[in-house]
């Protein structure tokens, strides 16, 4: 027996045709099977991408309909409710706010813009025109961080007193790849702190608090690399190849942050523990369906960390899934928190994090490289 | 601008609406995004269930244009050209038969059948009818696995002397779940053998080679179970809560299997260990993304084993998915297989693994349960 | 100020100067820190040695003031209150006999002897000269094994449903390695099965119960190894590299075994898993401080293996070592099995393990090595 | 046959009586067998304490034949070579200058001293007496940092980028744990800083090398305890529960070092980690004889961390303890560096580490302290 549904999509506008975009497509494909109480198919409708033949190829390759050169063209296409910024970071700004000034929800990439000040205009814009806008932390919709949380509120580590986040990586250790625009600080910013540690400084403000002063050290390790256009010849490296930081937080805590892009072995390590009164919980990107949780409730001769294996219905978002127990990948983060701000959308609920969220991450990274330039710690700057 | 694409979609019928089928679902959406160059889109056009109310919900919920309550009419819809059966166990033999006989190509789920002469006869009808088949062991197409494979081809582990393999878990652990079709015979064929175990064998096979004689032993733990249809009444399980197994295989390797459905903690332990006369390789479900090597072809001060990180473009498959480290979930052995097959379909390549390898795991099965009966060592059957 | 002590030291006659005797050495200097209250020193005075040069060699390198090389001599020296027996195997029978009968307390290493039959007698002949006798598995005296025996009979895994054990070494991969005596039958008796798998049986029958019925089977792969005399010419390996076996126990748990000495990465290996109707506790020497438990008891969304550091005043023995959290040695198995042994001796207590355990333990071998012959279940002989 | 051996023993005399003397009798009574080579018997002839009936009981428990309540008498007793400093910190100064007056070689327990100045001092003092001097840290005599050395120094690793240290502790997370010495300035100098990353910072001079300037901050977490004397009352807590620091090496290397007494879960958790160009060492202290470690000189799809298991002939010092693969303890490190000691004694070598490194880590946590105080980095200063 045929039948007919009625499910409207939700149409999706993407700018960026990138790593990143080709995962958040994974998203947009994935949600009905994870949010089926939405009752809707996700469409991505239009791509945007600064080159032509590029473009084309992707819009193909991913069965999108329509590909633009101009982005602001896409943003006004009136077939789009939803805009996607995975462009590169100094981009946010500009196609955010006319993205907010046609109405259009927002969904941005990490991080909001290349300095607080764009940041905290950006989320003020947003607010304004009363969009719902979402900044792309992926990691903290994973089932592990959200039973992280919920065991915290529990009360299941007690007082928190330290917090350790580190994000390793070594994509750049060998010094023959060239000088690419993630060594140059008016492209970039800043290196392995905006690219990498701006994860860590969210889970801690997700799973700690708001933090209050920082001090910190960035260092380039690999001070030379050759020319993108002349691989014989040698230019400077701008960025941190590494960033250290220490942390205090409003609530009396206190923790470090490192991050790198030139850790030996270190492959994807984003790192994350959580110390307290009563109890302790540790997370790894790397085993991204574990959780390590010790605490003192339990009886003394059997006091240990334990590794939750976080996958089963009794899990966060777990029923949403497959049959219990089966590891889920990195990719369902996006999955998880596209979904939840598609149903803010269709139930108009306020979707965190936001922009806000995403313009005091700017603050702290703002915040840490003037510290390090200063020698001192630094307040950190608040909208 | 608008662009018109001319991508025929393959169509999929599927019988089946249980937990295997939604994550068949889940391969038939995301095959698009890792197999680009199929330069086509998979839709699944029709849905069977026995029941019209969940079948008809399961057809609305994920976007199914028609649903039948007979399997027979499915399969000889003219827009259907391939079935993908993940029915229970019993119905493989009936339904693959009349889709082999419709000239549809077939994905089975595992076991093929539920013993190794109605699993021959699959077989062999297949390949006469010339349909391509497949039978749904998802995790020899994990990329860990696939490393194991090729490294184990090149030498790295030598002669193979030994495998180990178990699938733990506890999903049956608790006494007071009640008496379902798996804990009875004459529907289950038998219990963690065949449900888990099944797995194992596949692995041996794809790693080690073929099996030539085996002996076991099946336990019963909990010997009762509350009814389904009275939960005060107690019925008797039938079924094995753990199998015991000793291989000897056709190349001189031994080995040995174990499988349980009441192993407190274990939640989805499917461990392979393979050791040879110059290294080792492990691995274990529950850490997908992971494989262990030792070799003696590195020096003998810092000769160990290493947690191969198995998520970058040098490893099998990973090219198709994310940037490089990023962990990828257990229904991508799924993805993976599954976009192989129609590769198959689509340039007429042998596929495997297929009806015969269903086959010959359903006559290790048997052997099993035979040397368990008799208290001896039983040969594997042939085809 | 100057004080004399009136500390009449237990005197030990060593049997042998391999690498065995040497860890014995340890416990005898160390028993006096761990075991103040024993009010006593252990002193070496004697040691046996067949070969002159080297016996003389071995009580000058550590102190010994009398070497014999004739074992009835020491046997019957009058200073000599308590005979260990490091030994080869064969030898264990005769020695223990003529101790026994000079009514001298004996320690002796494992395996008891090459046969049940023998190490019935042993058993038998000590019990009724009235002597305290100890067989030497060192590894049930840990602390984390010795913890994992108190939560088993706390009740923390339920009713046993499971024994999984392993002990997997790889010190005879290569092929190179000349056919020492290990490697003869007449010799040796058996190969991983005597030398490592009786490890596992011990622990399986200290922590499990009495086994009933075994199968099991050996395998020899490097068949040949060059001769010791002349390294030209190659002869026949006799011994089992590896060994497999399956159990029934007495009270209805089942297990498997698994031992090896050509098991590539595997060190020291020794593994052990008991799963329970609630939990579930895995230990391996080579993590020797660690014992992982899983129970049931624990609230369902934190459920998981926990990994106890068995390290502190709460746990076995731990105070007897330093300050909490010092991870100890696989030596200290001796120190403290040797240490309860000289309180046995002193307060006239029975000791356990002692020739019984060890007579049980060869008869399981035996069996093992039946059923491996007949290709059929075997049970196991009883004193 | 009687031997008669003239093996002269070296006397040591032991001042102090607590965990840590205990574990020095420990190395004591072990270097016999490990230092065969030594030919000579280590004899702890006489032990001081500040209380007659503990220092009596000690005594009498251990077998040491005098006892003193005065350490002058000690230090000067003719028949005493050695003098083992295991008093507390503010102790160590006037007990070294005393020992080095009288000619005798002396063993001091770590921190060399309360601050660098005094610490400076004992070094030359020490020096200009011409007599021995170590002081104790044990860790680095442990075979798995000496093969980290090793391989450092071997280039595995290429040129270092980055340290990361840590000792986690949680002894003093119960808040109802009395106001004891350690919590108060005057007697303890810092809290976790002096206590416990005084270790991480000898590993890091030990394997990185010296440190150039220094940032940091301590933090106390629980700031009343019960008094000793009344437990109804709270006084205040004047030392760190836990440190951060951030290090500048001179060899441009930087780090980071954290220490805490409050870290729920962590044990005895002295982890080392060091990064450099081509590969990574990662050490822990509760898995005292494993090593990791990554190399790009690995072929890239096999590229991973491995994990050695130091416990084998190949390893630095292995040969000296058991057959290969048994675990040592956390106590060896002890017997290990002491038995280098005495054989410089006895063959007249220098002896690293000694006062001077006493001193320089003594320097570094006087910095941290300061960075601390004057939230800004600080120099390290030079004896």
């Amino acid at each position: 027996m045929k039948v007919h549904y009625l499910m409207k999509p939700i149409n999706v506008g993407l700018l960026g045709y990138g790593a990143i975009a080709r995962q958040h497509l994974y998203a947009y494909r994935t949600i009905p099977l994870y949010f089926p109480e939405l009752k809707t198919d996700i469409k991505v409708v239009a791509v945007y991408g600064r080159t032509e033949e590029r473009v084309r190829n992707f819009s193909r390759e991913y069965g999108i309909d329509r590909y633009y050169t101009d982005y602001t063209k896409l943003i006004k296409d009136k077939d789009v409710q939803v805009i996607d910024i995975s462009l590169p970071n100094r981009l946010h700004y500009e196609t955010a706010l006319i993205a907010a000034e046609e109405g259009k929800d927002i969904i941005c990439e990490k991080p909001l813009s290349i300095d607080h000040k764009t940041a905290f205009e950006m989320y003020k814009v947003a607010e304004k025109a009363g969009v719902k806008h979402a900044i792309v932390y992926n990691y903290r919709w994973l089932p592990a961080i959200l039973l992280a949380k919920k065991l915290i509120e529990e009360g299941f580590i007690g007082k928190i007193y330290h917090f350790r986040g580190m994000y390793l990586e070594d994509f750049a250790i060998d010094p023959s790849q060239p000088l690419a625009w993630r060594y140059i600080k008016s492209e970039a910013g800043s290196g392995s702190l905006g690219d990498d540690a701006t994860h860590v400084i969210d889970l801690a403000r997700f799973l700690v608090g708001e933090m209050k002063r920082v001090c910190g050290k960035g260092k380039i390790h690999i001070k030379y690399r050759p020319l993108l256009t002349d691989r014989t010849k040698q230019g400077e490296v701008e960025t941190d190849d590494e960033f250290m930081a220490l942390i205090e937080f409003e609530n009396g805590a206190v923790g470090s942050i490192e991050a790198s892009r030139v850790c030996a072995g270190r492959k994807n390590f984003l790192y994350i523990e959580v110390n307290g009164s009563e109890g302790s919980i540790i997370w790894n990107l790397e085993r991204l369906n574990e959780l390590k949780l010790y605490t003192t409730k339990d009886p003394p001769e059997v006091q240990a960390f334990k590794t939750i294996y976080v996958t089963n219905e009794k899990h966060p978002y777990f029923k949403r899934f497959w049959p219990p127990n089966g590891p889920i990948g990195m990719v369902d983060g996006f999955a998880i928190g596209f979904g939840e701000f598609f149903k803010a959308i269709l139930e108009d609920l306020e979707y965190i994090p936001n922009f806000y969220d995403g313009a005091i991450n700017c603050a702290i990274i703002d915040a840490m490289l003037q510290a390090d330039e200063e020698g001192r710690w630094v307040e950190v700057p608040k909208p």
